[in-house]
This record gives structure tokens, C-alpha cells and sequence, in this order.
């Protein structure tokens, strides 16, 4: 199982939200963060260090079983970009191991019971 | 060492962190979310997409040595369920691996840290 | 590549954000959280369990190639540290496995989309 983190665009959750559920990816959580990301940073301004504003963002985790990983990527992308070739501030996706998951209502394990 | 994140339901905080000291785990980050989980989707609607409602959720995470994973899980089912046979949205546990902890006023890591 | 996971004293982000620009360390996520730490906690008062309140906390998340973690975590250390001493309550920094970093912009993969 693996956890997929995306660190999107604000204006795109609810595209993205729509375009899990047409790929049948239902269980989802939602965090509001910021973040500096590639937006490129004048670090010395007459001999200061410019620190960049934080930007609202939409932090998402999916859990998902192996056979699921490719097309949760494949939708994020596709939902998150701006326009078609991308914007500098688009964000990024984390795959991360998952070693279990449990169900609290049933107390079930692993890959059904995520 | 291991993360343990547990998506719960609001109304279950305060209960889930009384357990959780009982069980002598003090050290917990707490995070508002919200999510769709296993809550059944009307994918159509008269050929429209469904799209559920976000619904506030609570994130807890905790790092824990090897030999507190299974206490913590536990403590955690119990307290976040629904009476006692569970209900639909009582929220999920993630276990993933946690290679490095670092007490930042020490620069003491491991084990020992956390 | 390693997920780095700080959580910090809130007045500590800006200063903790400055030195990780200075270090060359630009793109990093900031959510607000709250936590218990490792606050001593009086645990029973005249029988009654005494759960600590939940103190605002900063969590900053950064994903890394390799060649970065010292310098990203040495970083955090000295800056997000009360005083050259540090004090209870300064926070915690973890470092989790990271499989996979992915641009949205472009679908660029790994060390050179983190």
C-alpha cells in the first residue's frame, strides 16, 4: 500500500475532488496549508534575504493499494495542472509507504480496509 | 520507530486523547482536516456526478517505537468507535515507517526522542 | 529521498523559514497543528485523569534527495532551538521514506522534481 500526498492549487480541489470520484478514489483527506514551492526567489535584495510569502494551498492523502497508485497519479495530474502544459505553483505529488491500514469501525486490516 | 496517523471523528477528540494518556502516550499532534471516506457516493445523479461534502475530520499523529504500536492502535480503536459495534465514517488508522525522530531543544535522536 | 517532518513553536517560522532559504532549502509545506509534547503532565489530581491542553504548534514538511537531510535538519535544529539551550517544548523533527516526488507541472519524477 503506499500513501499518495498531492500539494495542489486551492482553485483546483474541487476539479481534482471530481475527477477521484469519476476514477472511483472516494477516500480522501483534506488539510488546508501554504507553502513556498518552485516560484523562483530573489534571495539577496541589496544585501537582504527576501523570504517568500506562504500561498494557501490544498494538501490531499489518498491511501491506496498498489494497483491503485498509477491512476490516483495519473488523475491528480491531469486535474491539477493549469491548462494543459502546467504553471509554475501547480505542486507535487508524494508516494510514501504504507505499511498498514485499519478500518476503526471494524478493526480490519490492509488492503481492504482501505 | 513508526508514525501512527488516525483520521477520527470530531466529537472523539477528547476522548481518544483521555485514552491515549491513560495509556501513558503524551505525545501527539492534532490536525483539523476533513474528508470523504467510506460513506456510500450516489456516483449519478440524473447523469451529474455526485461530488460529497467535505466532512471536518480530526488527525492525530503520533511516533512511537516498535514495542507502543500495537497499544497505541488499540487505544485508539476503542476510543474513536462508535459504542461499541462502530458506525460508517468512524475514520481510519495509517501505520508508515518512521526512520528518524530528533528532540529539537537536544539534538537527541532515536528511540530515546520520542 | 526523505520526507522531513518538523514541528515547531510558532513564533519559531519565521526564523526557521529564513535559515532554510539561506541554506538553499526553498520549497517547504506549513500547516498549523497543535500538540502535546513532552510537557510534564500531572496525571492524576485527586483521581481524575488530567488531560494537558493542546498547545498551538507549526509543522513544516519538506521532501529532500539524500545529499540535503543534514543540512535541512541541522538547520531546523539551530533555528526552531530556544536560545543556544533549548527549552521544553521546542518540538520534534522526523524523517520518513520518500518513493516518489512528482512535478505536476510537467510529470518530471524524483530527484529533480523535488
Amino acid at each position: 500500500m503506499k500513501l499518495i500526498t498531492a500539494i495542489i492549487r486551492e482553485v483546483k480541489l474541487d476539479k481534482v475532488r471530481e475527477a477521484l470520484i469519476e476514477a472511483d478514489i472516494k477516500r480522501i483527506t483534506v488539510s488546508r496549508v501554504s507553502g513556498h514551492g518552485q516560484q523562483r526567489i530573489e534571495e539577496m535584495y541589496r544585501g537582504q534575504i527576501i523570504v517568500p510569502d506562504l500561498i494557501p494551498k490544498i494538501k490531499i492523502e489518498i491511501g491506496v493499494n498498489e494497483e491503485f497508485v498509477d491512476i490516483t497519479v495519473n488523475t491528480i495530474l491531469k486535474a491539477a495542472r493549469t491548462n494543459s502544459e502546467g504553471a509554475v505553483g501547480d505542486g507535487k505529488i508524494f508516494i510514501t509507504p504504507l505499511e498498514e491500514c485499519i478500518r476503526i469501525r471494524t478493526g480490519e486490516r490492509g488492503g481492504t480496509a482501505i
